[in-house]
């Protein structure tokens, strides 16, 4: 079974470049060793209209999971829950479990800086969810993470904070993620290769895929021409682990020689 | 005249978070510092139905530019180009010009690596772009790249190397959105505030926000509660560069005003 993912990242500071998105390739890499085909991730910023829009094509799509990021904070500009009640047209309720692990973090944090902090509105936002909504454990931070299933997806809102997202995603989306997938297992290899520009390597690449069609060979330049290095990144998945391994060892193999015939140096990880 | 601008990062590497996608960063950067709006940035994978629904999508929100990255290059999965002729029903066509820089590049390959190199296929395809498309120099790699105007929208297809990418941008690009944008200038401050929890900084960004209605503030969360470190964004624009600046400070001053009063601290850079 096809595990489908698309990432919404939410947050004016990616848009500005002011922040480096290593979320998006956090949550990539996690996401393909877990056997999940992630199949856009979509940055938007922290605008009503463009949260939804973005949700909306997304669930036209038909994913299995939609993981957002950002906005689920205390300020006026944490507009991702608002987005998602509004697009889905649910009502946004005071979560009563959420609510508790919000109370929670600040009792923790009343016996640590020996003051009382009071429930503000600002507060009671972060336990404020579309309705339905379950509320996910933030080991890290005040905000909760929420999961919301809509026709045959699954909604998760996680913290832009990295630490926070990378917690709840670890505790809770990983496990639905592997159980989601099965069994499936994907090996990779990478294969330096010197001295052989990309147009003289592109037919050899094809006439590898052809001859091994559960292999995924995908070039990568190195360095600029005319002195090229190219790293060839080989993956293949199976349900069982050792044809995924088989597979790309045997593609692997074919191109290393066509590459050799070609004169071409080659170094294998 | 707002300068809109979509992002459109194609390939499977960012997919599988092999890749960090610094270049959607460097052009989220470059083209706010020029006073563009980047609106969206979406990475898909080198899938030719994938590129042409994204590419349409954008287009139907007509950006004044939309930029491409990735799938220039000779080798298969090389399909940008491809995508954007299906998506805009035009042929691909050899394009003298581009073949000249093609061929030229060859040639001096040929003079460093002392060897012949024929105009194989996949050496045409990067000559070979979708009717009407201007190409543009590419001082550092191989494949130029691709301009071409549709509606009241620019296309402007970027190779996905680094270096090759902005080399072609800084050229090419940069002077188009300049000219674009027009005279605006962005004034920017940040605030870096201790001691004080976001959720009670939000409710003094948004009267400081309310009073100032033409500066942007962003808070950003830079170590989790209970001992807080937020740094604050402020940002204005104005075809005056003294009146952009003069309402970040007010703004400035008014927020530190609250949060001193709130028993916060503040450090200004």
């Amino acid at each position: 079974m096809t595990c489908t993912i698309e990432v919404l990242c939410i947050g004016n500071e990616l848009l500005i470049g002011k922040i480096l998105n290593t979320n998006a390739q956090w949550l990539a890499r996690y996401v393909s060793s877990l056997g999940g085909n992630v199949k856009r991730v979509n940055t938007i910023g922290d605008d009503l209209n463009e949260i939804s829009s973005a949700l909306l094509d997304s669930l036209s799509r038909k994913p299995t999971f939609i993981i957002t990021t950002g906005g689920l904070g205390p300020t006026f500009d944490d507009k991702t829950l608002e987005a998602i009640a509004n697009s889905l047209n649910k009502p946004i309720v005071l979560n009563e479990e959420a609510l508790s692990m919000v109370k929670e973090k600040y009792h923790q944090y009343e016996a640590i800086i020996s003051k009382k902090l009071e429930l503000t509105p600002a507060r009671l936002k972060m336990a404020s969810l579309p309705e339905g909504s379950k509320p996910l454990q933030n080991p890290v931070g005040t905000a909760p993470g929420v999961l919301l299933k809509y026709d045959s997806s699954q909604i998760i809102a996680l913290p832009g904070v990295p630490k926070e997202m990378e917690a709840i995603f670890e505790i809770s989306l990983a496990p639905m993620i592997k159980a989601a997938v099965g069994n499936v297992f994907t090996y990779e290899k990478s294969l330096n290769v010197f001295d052989i520009i990309e147009s003289e390597l592109a037919p050899l690449i094809d006439k590898t895929m052809h001859d091994n069609p559960y292999v995924y060979i995908k070039s990568h330049p190195k360095a600029a021409e005319p002195i090229p290095l190219i790293e060839l990144h080989l993956t293949a998945t199976s349900e069982l682990e050792e044809k995924a391994q088989e597979n790309v060892e045997k593609a692997a193999k074919q191109i290393s020689q066509l590459i050799l015939q070609h004169a071409g140096k080659i170094e294998s990880d």
